[in-house]
């Protein structure tokens, strides 16, 4: 068995000595940190030239791009890439139960390599890699809506709209919607560049949904369609960020796009945090205390970052909070960028989502007396439809002259994809009560969304039961952001290690059980507070075999460094 | 007929005031040029906002996203939109040849509305516009390539696949790819995110396609998968551009992505002229001199910029030329950013397209010595789908530890969407001679090509036959860009409208005939000479009525200004 795990990480490097660069490149970032001779290990490769009289290297990159490194990578994933190719490379291999705990981690800690970004991850649905890292509800096994899949291959094969066999394939209110959307694309060219704000038609079902969902109206010259939300964000960063003088209020813990995007685009984070005591409250007094003490320094913030419900924290703001949130951003003249990605994924009775927009309109104010910018994209909700990069963003209250310039950078990528933009159409508009599909589609909506709110509550029970263990409950999106204390001795091991506690914890768990969390590091916390990040998204029959594995693995974790 | 001109431009300005701040947006900022008081227009919209104390204006947005402005802007497209909006509105209304010139001109020129990118541009088949303006094929009434769209519907909607129906709706070779392409996916999950490069199997497809167009090695490790080219080309910009000191060289004319996204990342683009005279031949010497006079200000040039064929000028380069353009970067250390984007759209017998990796493996250079960023798109080509947002670059020669900079960039957005991604590897990977659908795809490949070859051919000799115009032959991509000496009077008559004399002449071809050219101002062009931009892309039956009313307006408004 020694033999085995010692061969395996041998194997692990050895198999990652191969043609290609870029594996290469992999190994020679990893060896940076072994030994002192970075290109050693590949003295024929490219990526030796880099040391070389290059024309790119690291010393002659854009700073920002290598500044925003540490805020999206996630050491973990590939760390759990590189066992499941281990795994895969031998189908006869052992289950994680047969490693030797000692070895294996021995083995993991031995490694330094590549760490691609934490949402990075390639599913496998049979391995004994459970990858609860990411939400990506598909890569998990979770099916798409069939009416939504429906339309959008008629729209994308229109020829087969009229013929006889199409009546026995698809439902006929997918081929009715898909004629609907047609005629509003000039000349029902599906493969033709649309307005870069997106194509009008849709644009007006998407308002129309808006203002279904507020009470309030929408107005399709106010919505941007975009490659799913992180375009629109990167957008507004881009539109806001001046220098790192500019500052943008964001909450801690915070979804990684947002440190990264702000440091792509050379501004400064304005941290608030969130307060796990009170089930990861926004507290308007944190975000006054931080805007003041920025201030103090010289930083003009320009906005304020709130994602409700929350990611990684799962929390759902309460209307009243967000009431004192927009009177807030009012009164010292800040952007309110709403990411409002996950307003379907709602899982207690007693809390709503309430988009921002209707709660400011509901106060009295109008688009003249605060700028509001509400994010929504197709790859959350009970769709989860990531990879078709779908979204929209909600821009309001913006001088003419200043939307013109939001309008002017979408068109420098021309407009988005017509299949996210029709998706996005399709979210805000499904079937209804009376529509051939409204049954089944119902059917599938709530099957998915009452499955997720069950393993939330089991894990969060799980969770809750481990020791030193502390786990607020997800009243929404699709994380649980449990807190672990850990005992002294875990926290000079990591220190041996050169790794966070949290990130420590995660490895051994990943080692002894295949489980693959997030270190709550990759979020920012409070500092000297560890947690992790899990997703409620692996397929129910998986979560009893989670929590095993979790409390098995974590009780001899804790027997292990128990002062 | 004078009442019902002056009628129309007061409709349109009324028309225009209407509840979308947007569309008031468009007005408030022509006012600012027909008036001192901005907000005048609209005292209670949004848009005075901006003129009160509100968090952002544009004195206080990133300086770069308004310096971007006027690289990507025509104002003669939304001068088209405005006049077609007019006609749908009456649909009695006359056609442009009842227009009295006079008339139509004033009331064009006493205009000076917001200007959208040139091209953004919603088609109108049926319309009195004739849209030339912008490469967007199906906008046009081009046909996709049906073998495409039915793996992409296949692949949308997987559920119908064993379907029997499904059968006699798609040809066996497209099920048969459909499925080939799912068990590429992890999963099946065509809603998953997929790995930040694009999927592995799809990389792989694209680089045995790429090996199969060069006769040399293709790494799939090198595809970076994205939504179009244009995104791969803010990436290495990003990656590239520190400050205003870096500098990347640039054809004049170019593409407006390129000044756009240099201005949105603030650098310096530096200009090398392509020499119209030798059918827009680019002289390395020209590259040198530019290169130096730039160093000599110092600013550091980090890369050259090459579109071939060439847009908006349509020269394919000879291998030679490519030859010495490789040699040159070599020698000067800058990155090769290769704009390869219309590769299959060459004309002539006596051109071929090489692409820059092909003729810098074919000079012995490996990675090692050249750092080589090839840009494709499912955009362009034969296949022209704009709206899928589909399109990879190949990025070779640089050191690890740079492309996994890159890498990181791509991942800030998770991935490009996957329909795109399958259907880069589809334009790379087309029926071969014994599948189902090779005959009918190569017919609507060849019937395509011949057909704009033959469109380029009569347009060209139209633009020839011109007094005081003279056009190069489109020996590729899908534009003609025609000079025309313009008489001194139509320059005075341009100056006193304040536009530049070929805006001048395309704002007056417009308002005469319905068709839409660009000037050539938009490119960038040799000071003191005029040019517009023409697309071949308009259906082969409009092409006499093309030529036809160019000849008309051509000849009427020479005579009105000749000296």
């Amino acid at each position: 068995m020694r033999r085995f795990v010692i061969g395996s990480a041998r194997n692990l490097i050895e198999s990652s000595r191969q043609k290609y660069q870029f594996k290469r490149s992999i190994l020679s970032s990893s060896y940076r940190f072994l030994s002192s001779s970075p290109a050693a290990d590949s003295p024929s490769s490219s990526s030796s030239s880099s040391t070389m009289a290059h024309p790119v290297s690291l010393n002659t990159i854009n700073p920002k791009v290598i500044e925003c490194e540490y805020a999206v990578r996630g050491e973990i994933v590939t760390l759990a890439q590189k066992l499941q190719e281990e795994i895969q490379t031998k189908p006869d291999a052992h289950p994680f139960e047969e490693w030797t705990l000692g070895e294996s981690v021995s083995f993991i800690l031995s490694l330094r390599q590549y760490s691609p970004p934490l949402y990075f991850c390639s599913p496998w649905l049979n391995s004994n890699i459970l990858y609860c890292n990411i939400g990506n509800p598909q890569s998990l096994g979770q099916q798409p809506i069939t009416f939504f899949r429906e339309v959008l291959a008629l729209c994308d094969h229109p020829a087969i709209l009229d013929k006889s066999e199409t009546q026995g394939l698809f439902s006929a209110d997918s081929i009715e919607r898909a004629w609907q959307i047609l005629d509003q694309i000039p000349g029902r060219a599906t493969g033709a560049y649309s307005h870069s704000q997106g194509i009008k038609g849709l644009r007006d079902t998407i308002a129309a949904g808006i203002e279904a969902r507020d009470g309030f109206p929408a107005d399709p010259n106010d919505i941007f369609l975009t490659d799913g939300a992180s375009p629109a964000v990167h957008m507004m960063m881009q539109l806001l960020i001046r220098s790192e003088k500019d500052g943008i209020l964001c909450p801690i813990p915070q979804y990684p796009l947002y440190s990264a995007s702000i440091a792509l685009h050379g501004g400064t984070l304005v941290p608030y945090y969130l307060d796990e005591a009170t089930g990861w409250g926004l507290e308007v007094s944190e975000l006054r205390k931080q805007l003041e003490t920025s201030r103090s320094k010289g930083i003009t913030v320009r906005a304020l970052v709130v994602i409700n419900p929350g990611n990684p924290t799962g929390q759902v703001l309460a209307e009243e909070n967000q009431k004192a949130i927009v009177e807030f951003c009012k009164q010292e003249g800040l952007v309110l960028l709403a990411d409002e990605v996950y307003q379907e994924n709602v899982y207690v009775p007693e809390k709503k989502f309430h988009s921002f927009k209707k709660v400011s309109r509901s106060m009295g104010y109008s688009e003249k007396d605060i700028a509001l910018v509400s994010f929504q994209s197709v790859s959350k909700g009970y769709y989860g439809e990531c990879g078709k990069r779908g979204g929209y963003m909600e821009v309001t209250g913006f001088g003419a002259d200043v939307r013109e310039q939001i309008y002017k950078v979408a068109s420098v990528n021309l407009c988005s994809n017509i299949s996210g933009q029709i998706l996005a159409s399709l979210v805000m508009s499904p079937p209804k009560v009376g529509d051939e599909s409204y049954e089944s589609y119902s059917a599938e909506r709530d099957g998915i969304l009452s499955s997720l709110a069950r393993r939330a509550k089991t894990l969060e029970d799980a969770f809750n039961k481990l020791e030193g263990v502390t786990c607020n409950k997800a009243e929404g999106a699709m994380y649980l952001f449990p807190r672990i204390d850990l005992p002294e001795k875990v926290i000079k091991a990591a220190e041996a290690a050169k790794k966070a506690p949290d990130a420590y914890y995660c490895q051994r768990l990943l080692a002894a059980t295949g489980i693959v969390f997030v270190p709550g590091s990759g979020f920012r916390q409070v500092p000297g507070t560890w947690h992790f990040r899990c997703t409620i998204l692996p397929q129910e029959e998986k979560i009893p075999a989670i929590v095993t594995r979790l409390t098995d693995f974590h009780k001899s974790f804790m027997d292990e460094f128990r002062g």
